[in-house]
């Protein structure tokens, strides 16, 4: 751009039309420029760094009615551009009052999402080198820097050698978009595999006659993605019942009844997706009881641990991750609490081979020299889309940034802020905690009806001054207090059980005796 | 992060341990707060504008061996933070040596992917507010942008009003990730629609017995991700063949006679995947014909326009969508030549219903308020992935600073670079273009064998000095010329030809007479 903007500038200090023949190089220059760029990049740096650091001042949750947008802005695009100007006002006048501010201390909404300066700039980096790394040689440096930085995360977390890269492994690791994605990767590849398996001792089996017998295996608490990923692979998926006296974790007693059963259905178990870390209340499926099952009955194990995973590079929590020995493939969101914006979801597999199996294409378009000489990886046959953008930067730039330490401490602020709440609920015989508080969030509720604690919740999120989710546990109503906000402080969650007990009682007084 | 930041200034000031028992705290702020973030995002801009203001000077294709990056980096990441000196040296020591400049304008292979300033910005705005929109309530503004630039865009392409969610409209649009994630969420739309209309005639038929019946069409000339869509989802894909005198186009008379065969072989027909603009040599399949067969037979037609679709905004290329009123859903990639910066594949659907019936879950924890009002949009139903960015914002951005005419002039520009660049072929008697010049992809090769047009690209490539890839048209190894950088301009087209046209000369002088 740069030529071109000078052209612009040349044009009119000789007048119109100084240029005959290049009318139309001419009209393209009258954009924004690298030397705009500059500026415009500038003033960027100082609104995000401005609206960070006074989210607290906004309303966490928006107060619009749906709709809200379209009769701010007009109903087609301009012909001719717009200042810049207007579009950076437009962003307090349209975007601002219909957003949820998932990065403000009063947001305990859902899980968190991450949101660090480093990761930040790491993306504006990527977002410039703009490659689309879907093969080795389509940027080198954006697939080496990735296996590299699975396998720094993966000794963080202290993975088995099994599942590191390193520079002879079968397994390592790949950014995925979301943990969905990696669910249903993982389920794609299973169901490749126990075809296969069948069909390497009954050649004569009609493929299509297999998978009308595959049956898949989740907890109940299980993210709705996973039964999701089943309708997308077409193949059956069943939930495996928890128990709250079990603290809604899958035992191995279950699902070992489940496998029987179905076998002797003349079904074909072939996928168990296993959660550490349940949507709902936090809970953490029994793997070192359920890996050796399904070891034992070649069943691929899934480990979705898409909130908890990041919390497995303390020493203290790493024991929820015991039994990833006998797992054939493991993600989770580090865009979700390690400090890498979104998207980043990390997954690892123990044999890279039966990813690739399973969706390997290879156009000539695609094709490169050293293709074959397996010492590369070529990403795309490791995921659902083509393309990729250059993520493992913003792996590459927090890891190096916060160092271990820095993200090690991240996470025991977090999970001590939760402790923190669940005391003050504790404290108040009003209340009671719904399940246990291992990480960062907090199941709590009114001692009594659903109703009345749907009425807390509609209030709470009504005032707007913090937002929550609710989930549902053994058919209770439960309020979910899930630590968000990369600068959420105590005085936060002090302020918050404030509002909480106000609204409680103001609640509790309008109930009939 | 402000009030760590200071506490940390404070902490020296009054010298350790001042805030005793705030341990965590203070370890956790020896990180990047908004200050810093200030100052480093500056220079991130400024090395982001150097980037691409000098990208000529780069070696275009990377000159590393295959694990050239694993040891120029320490094996584990760091227990203590690294300085961010250390990791922006490393940005040229470690990241650069190993990048394909996409955005060089020495870059003519695969399709182009976009990039431009005012996406980059919107990007960084993005990044800040980092919401997950996975459902209105989640950041009402990331779903209502999106819903209204879908219908800029889709006005833009002069769609039929059935596309245009508008406020009454049963139609409507979304951002997904990469066209291959377009193809099998139509493809899984698709699915779901036959199996239904069977199940409502013949209740009592079984699921799967429907599924292993089910065939899906496309071009031999589609993307592999076609028939990767194929596989996922589990149903059968048939190639349409396609030939050279007919332009690499799918011809009605073709698609009609399979369709008979397959049917008078007891298969169900329910899918067929239309290619505008091929990724081999943009060829355009007949949708004129093609669509109404589709329709009669009740199979959805979807179209993956993932390049060419950016050209039609401009009148004189938009007769190349004509048939689009046929279509059930269509799909580009913006983020190819619309200089909207990956990821940004936009998709259309006829009935946003057909979408959302084949995905829809919603657990309490993503229940909201507004949820039954039919006024809002939870595009989680509309796509494989649960989370989101907020993508719109780059749209938003693009549109408005580049106006309709700007985008329209960048389309023609490449067009018209790319006729020059098939006039410097069509002038050397060596030469001859292997396929239609219709937008801004060259197909072209050395008159004679396939193994001098690959020693030929294998000189192009090796020389680093400008990078292609090849296809294969009826057998025929092609050379690749696609107009991919935004400052791709005539003189960046002559040096290029200059250096094929010598190479050129020297593999033909090594050739056996």
């Amino acid at each position: 751009m740069k030529k071109s903007g000078r052209r612009r500038d040349d044009s009119k200090r000789f007048g119109w039309p100084f240029f005959v023949g290049v009318e139309v190089l001419v009209h393209f220059s009258c954009t924004m420029d690298t030397t705009e760029f500059r500026r415009r990049g500038k003033e960027m740096v100082d609104l995000i760094a401005d609206y960070l650091e006074n989210i607290e001042q906004r309303t966490v949750y928006p107060d619009v009615e749906p709709g809200y947008l379209r009769s701010l802005i007009p109903e087609e695009a301009p012909e001719e551009p717009d200042t810049y100007e207007d579009v950076v006002k437009d962003i307090e006048r349209v975007i601002m009052p219909g957003v949820t501010h998932w990065h403000s201390p009063y947001f305990y909404a859902y899980f968190p999402t991450a949101n660090s300066f480093p990761a930040m700039l790491a993306d504006m980096l990527s977002g410039a080198i703009g490659c689309i790394g879907f093969s080795w040689a389509a940027s080198p440096a954006c697939t080496e820097l990735e296996t590299v930085m699975m396998d720094w995360l993966g000794k963080m977390l202290k993975l088995p050698e099994d599942f590191i890269a390193g520079t002879h492994g079968q397994g390592g690791g790949v950014i995925q978009g979301t943990a969905s994605e990696a669910t249903l990767v993982a389920l794609l590849a299973a169901r490749c595999r126990a075809v296969r398996m069948i069909l390497a001792s009954d050649p004569q089996r009609p493929e299509t006659g297999i998978t009308s017998k595959l049956v898949a295996y989740s907890s109940d608490q299980a993210h709705c993605s996973v039964e999701r990923a089943g309708m997308i692979a077409g193949v059956r998926m069943k939930k495996i019942p928890t128990e709250q006296s079990d603290k809604y974790a899958v035992q191995g007693e279950t699902l070992r009844r489940m496998i029987q059963e179905d076998k002797a259905a003349g079904l074909i178990p072939f996928y168990f997706c296993a959660t550490l870390g349940t949507t709902p209340s936090c809970a953490f499926d029994h793997i070192t009881e359920l890996g050796p099952i399904c070891n034992a009955e070649k069943i691929w194990m899934h480990i979705d641990a898409a909130y908890a995973g990041s919390s497995f590079i303390c020493p203290e929590f790493r024991p929820l991750l015991n039994g990833i020995e006998f797992a054939d493939s493991f993600n989770f969101n580090a865009h979700k609490w390690l400090l890498v914006n979104f998207d980043c979801s990390t997954m690892w597999v123990k044999k890279r081979s039966d990813l690739i199996g399973a969706f390997e294409m290879d156009p000539l378009y695609l094709k490169h020299d050293h293709q074959e000489s397996g010492l590369i990886t070529d990403y795309r046959h490791w995921q659902i889309p083509l393309g990729r953008r250059f993520r493992s930067l913003k792996m590459w730039f927090v890891f190096r940034i916060y160092g271990l330490k820095g993200l090690q401490d991240y996470i025991r602020k977090h999970v001590e802020l939760a402790k923190e709440f669940e005391s003050l609920v504790r404290a108040d015989q009003r209340f009671e905690i719904s399940a246990d508080v291992v990480l960062g969030l907090v199941c709590f509720r009114l001692k009594g009806s659903n109703e009345v604690n749907e009425t807390l919740l509609k209030r709470i999120n009504n005032g707007r001054k913090i937002h929550l989710v609710p989930c549902l546990l053994s058919g209770q109503f439960v309020l979910r207090f899930a630590l968000c906000a990369r600068t959420t402080e105590s005085r936060h969650i002090r302020e918050a059980w404030q509002l909480i007990t106000q609204l409680a009682e103001e609640v509790m007084q309008e109930l009939p005796h």
